[in-house]
């Protein structure tokens, strides 16, 4: 069994399971493009659905550590802080964007994976952005707004590169593996945050007042 | 063969590749569903990658023909005409929730029904947007920007429900069957034309100086 066996098969699976769906994607294929065989994954992940679980858990771990890490600063000044987090969500997912795209796509099936991913990591998640907005309101920072419809749109704009890479690729001509891709498209979601969440245009209200 | 028959597979069809995937649904899992035995799906379908571009198609067709059908009212007023074709539009996905959702999940798969159906309807659709924008532009009613990375923000803000329907109903609570849902999110969509294409702060700045 090679050392690295492990890791090869991670890889293979999220190639496979982003370009054939996760359904669409056997245990051969994965043996084959690893090369291993069916046994070794077994003895790793037991089976695909295991191989599924450790791919979300991966993503979801390092996306979810990001939030926290950077959650810190909010003390220091709300808005800033959703920058931050979101330039470390881009970079990381298009630093990753097979797995971004796939996991994105599986996670909008109801099976009972996704019900368990969803019920820890996006939980979390979400008590994170709550957080984030409710501050943003109590320091006047952000402009009072439904909270889940704020995170709507902030994760609408998020996932939309990875979740529809070919349709930008094909139809766009953007290339979200390209580092001016993320440079442009952090611009735009922090357009947004200044636009939508800020209270920027209430300020100009005042100044014509 | 009851005459209702094709109607009743595609129905089927629809929650089954909704739920489970295309990958994950069968013929006879359709058959199934629709009482139908398997030859009258090949009669009407020939197959199941047959029945998958009659979903596309008959989600497509609609989808373009409210943009072209509300296309004409540009002269008039562009920002107006954008928010028709968003009301609209947001209508028929609230309205046709499970085939929306399964559409999207399917076209971020890169397969040659997608590239297809992408060389057909998407380059017509960004034809549409483009002329929008662009009329919006030289009209001063939005503010010169990348016409792609609109297209982006925009598109996210319309798929984002559909895709994650089961993220809004678990985790937010909200519910995109919901009359309710269909009028604020059209709201939403609506500031973001606002704050993002519309020259409101622009005109703000004039009035300061």
């Amino acid at each position: 069994m090679k050392k690295d066996s492990k890791e090869e098969i991670v890889k293979a699976a999220i190639t496979l399971f982003n370009s054939n769906g996760y359904a669409g994607t056997s245990i051969r294929d994965i043996a084959t493009v690893a090369k291993v065989n069916s046994a070794t994954i077994a003895y790793h992940f037991e089976n695909k659905l295991g191989l599924l679980e450790y791919c979300f858990t991966y993503f979801f771990e390092q996306y979810l550590s990001i939030i926290e890490e950077k959650f810190s600063l909010m003390d220091t000044g709300v808005k800033d802080c959703l920058k931050r987090i979101t330039a470390d969500l881009l970079h990381y997912q298009c630093e990753n964007i097979e797995l971004t795209s796939f996991v994105y796509r599986e996670m909008s099936m109801d099976s009972q994976v996704v019900r368990e991913i969803m019920s820890t990591y996006a939980l979390k998640e979400k008590y994170y952005f709550q957080k984030i907005f409710e501050k943003g309101f109590e320091r006047k920072e952000f402009r009072p707004h439904s909270i889940a419809y704020l995170i709507i749109q902030y994760k609408g704009l998020l996932m939309m590169p990875f979740i529809n890479a070919h349709y930008l690729r094909e139809v766009l001509y953007i290339f979200p593996n390209e580092r001016f891709f993320e440079q442009k498209y952090l611009k735009e979601i922090n357009s947004w945050i200044e636009n939508t969440l800020g209270t920027k245009i209430i300020e100009k209200k005042e100044a014509i007042l």
